[in-house]
């Protein structure tokens, strides 16, 4: 009988090879010409826009192939037309310039991280398959964990999932779970659920209480303080009017480092509040839970250990490659008791020990990528200490901007100022160039941008207020986070900013 | 003024430079020793389990780092050392041994793909920040679901998410909120809505009614027939005495390939049972869907283009690396109809073209990695034609698996015949070895899963029937998805399971 077999996979290891010897020296010359350190630098390698329209012009060149034999059978060089074009199109986040998101650039240690779970290409779902993975997950989820739930160190963990959006969904779902168990057989059923968050909080809040079914409606959203934290006398109030008016409160979010301001609310004080009325008290972190790392800010975090639920992200603050989201619980067996359906066909539940390691069945997914094990290797690679040399850099090097421009005409803190900067690492401000005559900055601001995007440079964010109805417009959001920013960078980008203010025609 | 900056990433291209070459030959190595065509080849390379307890003594060696200055200013050989342990005590999915998930071992293009996210690190959630990413994800979710709503080729396209379970939640959550669009401000109110599902289906469809405060009990699991399909008179009754009970049918799911049996539920049937009641009709196709590459094998499919919505995922019968599961709308538009909240902060909202490329805004999340890259490079890669070949080649390696074992004492098929086989790749069978007394299967599958994976060789799964009560047990269910499989290694693969059964002592 003849052999039954495909040429497809037939020559992994050379191919492997030749595809790692292509790349290669691609990555190392991408990151080369966005690093002010090498001999390759170009300022302007952050890339331009591109209207989709022209993307798709540029880009799918070989789309003929999807449809025939593939690009693996023809010359090699046509496979690096494709990867030379994702790579030269996208925006290049190695360059310091960029500081529009939340996120930084990856690191030598992170894309290696990627690369080995690559090529372990498990799923952290189950231990059979993914033994080490399991370990490493339970492993510095709890470690982490540990920087938070100060009171329960021994019972505390962690669980990654695929965002800080769906590690706040998760916890809403465990709040449910845990605290009207009839609700997982039974759906929301009579209850009217309330949930509370400030009116700074991220959208996940209210996506997450429609995803649950109690409605946006039921989200009642709290007063902020000037410095965009949320009133906890107004948290106070609308607990009570809502207890008054029937509803069931469920949720208290709390954030620690809001997506505009950079806020971060008063935890223990909501934690009474929590604690009086029995609700859980979840703090999402997403942004600025990880001040945890530094001796200087960590007192941001006061208040953490009395929360029922985190999340915090390395990929954000940490420089740990996306997607890399915790959902973190003083009591790690919760995350089983609130989800687990017992699927016999995948989890058996056999080992030795009294921990779970068939992680997914304290999800409500079943697929994962060990996200966990990039976190694990650049806590091991930097260190506690190095960590916290990130976070503290780069809170200085917002300092050094906020100090900078009070020096100079034209710019305005939108929130904080030199002496009580901003709570995390992104500064809000307006900039109206010389003449610039209008109260509204939109325009002002979104010229700015764009003008300093087209040089190649630095790509900045704008945002309208949040909340506040005063005319002003949109102003910046920059977000400085990252260890390749320098004092020089900074001088570099407020130059930039007011050359291109001259640019605006008034 | 002395310079502000910080050591920690200031020499980002020659630690990448020798973090690849340290790794790059540990994967080319790690690949060779479990590919049959190199003469690095080891048998046993797919690896034996070990205890949690025993995984933590020789993996936590350096955890000492964690605290201090890490393991970057330490000798390379620490992290060398660290690398090496997670390689050698994972589970060796390359190895044609694996067949115990629904998914295969990575390939070339996957590795580099994954290589190439890891270094643009950008969140394919705002065009702005993702550009590349964000075209080509439009351009290969459209094109992916033109492959199975036939009759929508204009206006269908797909985004992933992460995991086939979160693409099935995503599904729930766009038939609430397209169908009763209030639910979304008001939450699920007074509706008793109900949830029709096989008894055999994934149990995310159970987990997503839960999130989504249904309840577990108001999912309605209807009979199977003796292949495991869907028993469309059943879910007729239901459905209507379901009705007749005061419930709001809310969605209908159909499996294409179930976990266990890997039986495809009839699509045009129950999407006619669907239209008479108005009622959402979803296809959880993320493990049997791809069939539709193969020209022999999509007639599976037929009735999908009836579908209001489908799970795909590329990570399991295509060998994209995990995770990668696409949702697939007939209306691409629907995402953001049913999920935007339109943040100002995030969501700028304004290119030259009507699609919408901030793509977090049609989900009910915010980052995300651009797993959909993975699958348009391995679409590119292998071609239409790769992708046939490579479903079609495991579906013969299953073929002759069941051949092999109809000639042989002691198998017995769980489902299907040599004639009528079961209609995915994985093949569910008993094996009594000689003199094997009981009814009950349970213990000789344990037994020679175990003694397999103990040589490091084969790692197959088992389970009980998830319906059956007659009191045989659990049984093996091995996947057979993976260009590496030959019929050489499905001829030993029975072998040795022969003579793992003749240690297991009678």
């Amino acid at each position: 009988m003849t052999s039954i077999r495909s040429e497809l996979e037939s020559n992994r290891v050379q191919e492997l090879d030749q595809l790692l010897k292509l790349v290669s020296p691609k990555i190392l010359e991408y990151v080369a010409k966005a690093d002010p350190n090498s001999d390759s630098y170009q300022s302007n390698s952050l890339g331009t826009y591109h209207e989709p329209s022209e993307l798709k012009e540029k880009l799918l060149t070989h789309h003929d192939r999807l449809d025939a034999t593939g690009i693996k059978d023809a010359p090699l060089g046509e496979l690096e037309d494709v990867i030379d074009k994702v790579l030269n199109l996208s925006v290049n986040t190695w360059n310091p310039g960029f500081m529009d998101k939340l996120y930084a650039s990856n690191n030598p240690i992170g894309v290696i991280s990627d690369l080995i779970l690559s090529v372990l290409n498990t799923n952290s779902h189950v231990y059979t398959v993914s033994p080490v993975l399991s370990v490493l997950e339970n492993y510095i989820g709890k470690k982490y964990a540990q920087l938070f739930f100060t009171n329960d160190q021994q019972t505390c963990g962690g669980l990654t999932f695929s965002g800080g959006s769906w590690s706040n969904v998760t916890s809403m779902q465990i709040a449910r779970s845990l605290k009207f168990p009839e609700t997982k057989e039974l759906g929301n059923g009579n209850y009217k659920f309330a949930v509370y968050t400030s009116k700074h909080c991220h959208y996940s809040v209210e996506k997450a209480a429609i995803l649950l079914g109690l409605g946006s409606k039921n989200v009642f959203k709290v007063d902020i303080l000037a410095d965009g934290s949320m009133d906890v006398n107004s948290l106070k109030s609308t607990v009570e009017q809502s207890i008054k008016d029937g509803y069931t409160p469920l949720y208290i979010n709390a954030t620690a480092g809001t997506t505009v301001f950079g806020s971060f609310d008063p935890f223990t004080e909501i934690s009474e509040i929590a604690r009086k009325h029995d609700i859980w008290f979840h703090i999402d972190g997403s942004w600025g839970g990880n001040v945890v790392f530094s001796s200087t800010h960590k007192k941001k975090m006061i208040g953490s250990h009395l929360a029922n639920s985190i999340t915090a992200n390395p990929h954000k603050m940490l420089g740990v490659p996306t997607t890399c989201s915790f959902l973190l619980l003083p009591h790690v067996g919760h995350f089983q008791k609130a989800m687990s359906l017992s699927a016999p066909y995948l989890f058996h539940g056999n080992n030795d020990d009294e921990e779970n390691y068939d992680l997914a069945d304290g999800t409500m997914g079943c697929g994962r990528r060990a996200d966990s094990f990039k976190f694990y290797m650049t806590w091991l690679y930097y260190g506690q200490q190095g960590l916290e040399e990130r976070v503290d850099h780069a809170f200085n090097i917002a300092q050094y901007f906020i100090e900078k421009i009070s020096h100079l005409d034209g710019f305005e803190l939108v929130v904080g100022s030199k002496e009580s900067p901003p709570q995390c690492l992104q500064v809000c401000f307006y900039y109206s160039p010389e003449g610039y005559k209008s109260k509204d900055h939109t325009e002002a601001t979104r010229f700015i941008s764009r003008a300093l995007h087209s040089k190649g440079k630095y790509l900045v964010d704008y945002s309208p207020n949040p909340t506040s109805q005063d005319g002003k417009g949109e102003f910046f959001r920059v977000v400085f986070n990252s260890p390749i920013l320098t004092s020089e960078v900074i001088d570099d980008l407020v130059e930039s900013i007011v050359a291109a203010g001259k640019e605006l025609e008034l």
